[in-house]
């Protein structure tokens, strides 16, 4: 031990991380300057600019949480949660639960919409909440839910919870850059992402947005927010404001490859990689079921890029299969989290994972174990 | 804008990150593996073990917090304190301050020791304030002001807080790997570094320890911890247990570099690496006072990494010189923090940047410079 770590050549076809670009790579390579030396300012600015035009938003309070996703969910709702707040959660999986976890440690009362797991929330199941809770401060809903592969539609929950004076919260961790996200047009007041999943930039930041509604709430807040490090009245004098005020030192070589994973989306187009996503996924989802996989969620509310499948009934032991396809392969897939362990796959097509090619290799090893 | 980004060549000598050993820019550009992969989690358990090393400490719970240095003092502070508890806090700096804004956001009553900036916290000083305060839960003090230039002697002042009955909270960001620290003899029962300083790996990443006096008082907390994100409970279950519990996702690459910054530690020896250090500290002394610059601390509390000095009376204008040092010479060093804004300078001698070749080239800008 304790030497120089070599590691194995995996192919990332689980809930993420996914593959990352040479090029991304590359970027991390790159010596170090100062946090606060003018090229990493203009570095910082730039990364902000793509990130709003890959959420599709204009949001000024756009920037980029230095650590993961987990802490881009927590960022969005210390902020805008205070003590005594009422608030609605929809859970559908592991994530939605996480929030419900998170509000509560905010002093907040939380009414939860509990759906089971690998379906949607639906708009009678959110009016239902909204007649016990009628004023709530926000409603937080998963995007895309990395537990179970399904895919929540959010335009009509937006309208209604704005009617209803609340501000919208969305966990696009698995969304966003391979599924269409329209940050501005579907009204989201705050939304939190991470790196390491169709952007396949390694793990680590949350890129975060906040709506001038968002914004209006965190300006009126009674009491300090709980976390000193995700405060944003103090993060965002770090990432913008006319001088850039000191608050943590940020991840300069994690920047480096946000930043360089933002120019590849940028030179393929936003739009076509959603499409991109949904022909791999298709692709996928045919031999899959020829090898007797078959989904979990119904084929209007799948997720492209987290394929949840139930194995064929020839396989009894998934765990051992995972492993065979780690060992003998280099394959990664996922398995099933929470209610879902030891039942179902997570196969992820995020990002540089999400070729033709991968889809091949992974189909490939399963007919040669298999069959 | 929106191209590859190719930053220039630095010479880093600020307060941190400070220059990166071509092997860990290297580490950084090896594919990623999942962070569940065994091999990530053999990685993750040498790191626990050299991080442990370091520290010198036999810690259990020992492990890296996926944020910043400072998400590493909020994760000691939230996790051992509770509404209602009183503790000690020492400020003789920007990090000091820190400290009392993320504990009285704890819910705690802070008491605490007000020093003068450059001067280090006294023995009289901790006994006047437990004499008002005779039962604190902790005392929190920073072993290495990086806004001042101060090392902090310790171990008088555990002895002290320990037969208050209360634990040692220990800020060692910019003391870790550049001078002696002594996580078990002197008694530290929390403590929490970052990675760009001493260490020389990429800022983001906090390394930190609890001793079993800590761990006990997180075990018998009344409340939950406020932070999901930084809460132990959770996170020790993810670094150790005998079932990885996922708790976020690993920052992959920024570990595989922590691991290669640790190896070349290991390989120039600990020990060696606070006399190397302590010597070129000394060495660019001698260059300093030659040109006019005076220490700002006594020379028995300096920090032989972090160089506060005032400027020769010929310098009108430290901001205008800093920045032709780094335009036209490629070398940063830092200005004054708070109270020192635009009156010292902070020059870094830490890990990678703390050669005699370093010393060299500061030394030869500035005498091209002023003279």
């Amino acid at each position: 031990m304790n030497s120089t770590f070599n590691p194995p050549k995996r192919v990332l076809m689980g809930p993420g991380p996914s593959d990352v670009h040479p090029n991304v790579l590359k970027a991390m390579s790159a010596p170090l300057i100062g946090h606060l030396d003018p090229q990493f300012i203009q570095l910082m600015d730039e990364v902000k600019v793509m990130v709003q035009d890959t959420f599709r938003t204009t949001n000024e309070l756009t920037f980029v949480v230095s650590a993961p996703g987990s802490a881009g969910m927590e960022t969005c709702l210390v902020n805008l949660l205070e003590p005594g707040d009422e608030c609605i959660i929809c859970i559908n999986g592991v994530f939605g639960s996480r929030m419900v976890t998170i509000a509560e440690r905010c002093g907040a009362t939380v009414h939860a919409i509990h759906t089971v797991w690998g379906e949607v929330t639906s708009i009678a199941q959110v009016k239902e909440v909204l007649a016990v809770c009628p004023n709530p401060k926000l409603l937080a809903i998963v995007h895309a839910e990395t537990s179970t592969g399904v895919l929540q539609p959010l335009q009509e929950i937006s309208d209604i919870i704005h009617d209803a004076g609340g501000l919208l919260v969305v966990d696009a961790v698995t969304s966003w850059c391979g599924v269409p996200l329209e940050v501005d047009q579907w009204g989201i007041d705050a939304i939190y992402s991470g790196t390491q999943k169709n952007l396949s930039a390694p793990p680590g930041l949350s890129p975060v947005s906040f709506s001038p509604r968002a914004v209006a709430v965190l300006e009126n807040r009674k009491t300090v927010v709980q976390s000193w490090f995700l405060d944003l009245n103090l993060v965002k004098n770090y990432w913008a404001g006319t001088k850039r005020a000191y608050h943590h030192t940020a991840p300069i070589s994690s920047i480096y490859a946000l930043h360089e994973a933002l120019c590849l989306v940028k030179a393929e187009g936003l739009e076509n990689r959603w499409e991109r996503h949904q022909a791999v996924h298709l692709y996928l989802q045919v031999a899959l079921e020829n090898l007797g996989f078959s989904y979990l969620v119904q084929p209007q509310y799948r997720l492209p890029n987290l394929n949840a499948v139930k194995l064929p009934k020839l396989v009894t032991d998934e765990a051992q299969l995972r492993s065979q396809l780690l060992q003998n392969y280099n394959i990664e897939v996922g398995g099933g989290l929470g209610d879902f362990e030891g039942k179902i796959w997570r196969i992820g097509l995020m990002g540089e994972s999400c070729t033709r090619l991968h889809v091949n290799q992974l189909i490939g090893a399963l007919q040669k174990i298999l069959y």
